[in-house]
């Protein structure tokens, strides 16, 4: 079984983004109080929505299953406030979980949470909760800048983000550390901002004792770890000057990194310089870059093409890549479905 | 012959940061006047500084010249305005100057720019001019993010910064992209800041047609350009997107990565991903990370044994890389040492 820890919802109907746009609108007007109202999407609609797309990709590149959550760029939490990203993300994580009751062996879902600037953490708590006891999802999606480019919340190894932690560990879900939209012009989204999110909290991770406090807390680093594969060295040296433990000891029980890097010396990095059991199989379709590589002739982002070429990893490393890590990084993924 | 592009004088004698500490204890003092004084620092305690550390290196590991600039982290220039960081600069590049004056065939200057939040980087040009018409530097470093960590300058390709990039085109001179000390909490310094600060840089120039303006310009995007090689295909692939121009056509004229990777399989990456004709030998030495790596038994940061262990990079590529680039890169760069 392959399953890809990392696709997000980019393909929803059009009325999602209309309700986020009229949402937007409203916020200018002040005498206007925010309601949740409905988007009026149909089963059919979001069949439609992945058919051509997400399953169309699953089938033709061979995994079986995906972690889904709401597209990553939409979550915007720098805009409005507090009930502006209670409402979408609500909106966001329900089309989710109808994503995930309409392919049960296809999705498994994971949420965004209504994260808003300068708002505790903890405030995404019943969000959190609703969606893993009431809709079975198995993560969450944490924006360590709700600011959007700005980098105005405390680092993620502040005590500011530990209720929300302290939750995330009773119900035995992960976060995968992900930003979403930058406003700051400095930072190309996909590519500059997404990456710098990742090598960020890597480095917040090393200088802090987190992991000390929360022994069982985990968090998926998405897009190959950011910078973090290609300057191992680095962090093992920065580490040691700092008289920090050694990296596998000091984070390497509770961080992972994805496989979203998109060219095959990079996957070969990324698997000669990370252990196995600390990186997860995923692709990111349909996402960031969607063209076709015409160095290979096949998407950048088809990258199971990238493992499966590599020789030099054993199939049990693989199989702790394609399937065996997700078991250990997401305790509530169960084989419910036919397939599994 | 091999030259390092990037050393930073990390181990100036301390009368430089106390005279630091100073000027930034006297701006708490309004009624003070700001005055540039002197330092009082002998030619001496100069080589006293260097004899130990980067000369020591120098012969150990087999470099024959370093391109030197003031310490990257204390340009600081998000501290006080844009005199302080005048004086400050004045000062750093100077010490410069007199290591190129007493070891004439071990270092080459490159200058720091005297930039200030907010402060049209115009303003840079007198001690650019100074530097390199008096003391015969060949390059500067540029800070994209004065503010040091905020990010609040507009992009490297946007037209505020072009009446720099006339005068590096001018004098030909490049700039080596680099940040300085980080003072938000949520980036390391060196752990993230810096190299957040190369994949930012280079995304702006992609996005951009800052080279159609300035087909002669370069930049030198260190830290073996963030994550920019690890996440090529990436890169390949947003460009394409975006129908941009193939990153050969786009920017590889114009920008160059240096070698300060800290592992072998970074640098073996680098050197597969990137055309040898953009890659640059540099250690930046001694600097971010100082230790001994248990994994080989020799410095993290000596970076050219990783180049030497290579065995598929040609005779004729390697000389590129070590040598041949500079001439390239930094047409100031002339043989006037005796062993040039």
């Amino acid at each position: 079984m392959i399953i890809d820890c990392h696709g997000h919802y980019t393909t929803a109907p059009k009325q999602l983004e209309e309700w986020r746009k009229r949402q937007i609108a409203e916020l200018e007007d002040s005498k206007h109080a925010p309601t949740k109202g409905n988007l009026g999407i149909s089963d059919d609609e979001i069949r439609a929505s992945l058919e051509g797309a997400q399953l169309k990709l699953q089938r033709e590149r061979g995994t079986d299953l995906t972690i889904f959550s709401p597209r990553a760029m939409g979550m915007s939490h720098h805009v409005g406030n507090e009930t502006t990203s209670r409402h979408w993300s609500e909106h966001c994580n329900e089309m989710i979980h109808r994503v995930c009751a309409l392919y049960p062996e296809k999705f498994v879902g994971v949420c965004q949470l209504p994260q808003s600037p300068g708002v505790p953490p903890a405030n995404c708590i019943p969000e959190l909760e609703r969606c893993v006891k009431e809709f079975g999802f198995i993560g969450c999606n944490l924006n360590p800048d709700p600011s959007g480019g700005y980098w105005k919340e405390p680092p993620l190894t502040d005590k500011w983000w530990y209720p929300l932690y302290e939750k995330m560990v009773e119900l035995e879900v992960p976060a995968m550390v992900h930003v979403s939209a930058s406003c700051n012009p400095n930072f190309h989204g996909t590519g500059a901002h997404y990456i710098n999110g990742d090598t960020t909290a890597f480095m917040q991770f090393i200088t802090a004792d987190l992991f000390k406090d929360f022994p069982t807390l985990k968090f998926v680093i998405p897009h190959g770890g950011g910078a973090v594969p290609y300057h191992w060295g680095r962090y093992r040296g920065l580490a040691q000057d700092m008289k920090r433990p050694p990296l596998a000891e000091l984070v390497m029980n509770n961080v992972f990194f994805d496989t979203c890097v998109y060219h095959q010396p990079g996957i070969d990095l990324l698997l000669k310089v990370i252990p196995a059991d600390n990186v997860l199989f995923a692709s990111e379709m349909v996402g960031a870059v969607k063209g076709v590589d015409p160095e290979t002739g096949f998407n950048y982002d088809d990258t199971k093409r990238y493992i499966d070429a590599i020789d030099w990893v054993s199939r049990a490393d693989k199989e702790k890549i394609f399937q065996g890590n997700v078991k250990k990084v997401y305790p509530r993924f169960k084989p419910t479905g036919a397939k599994r």
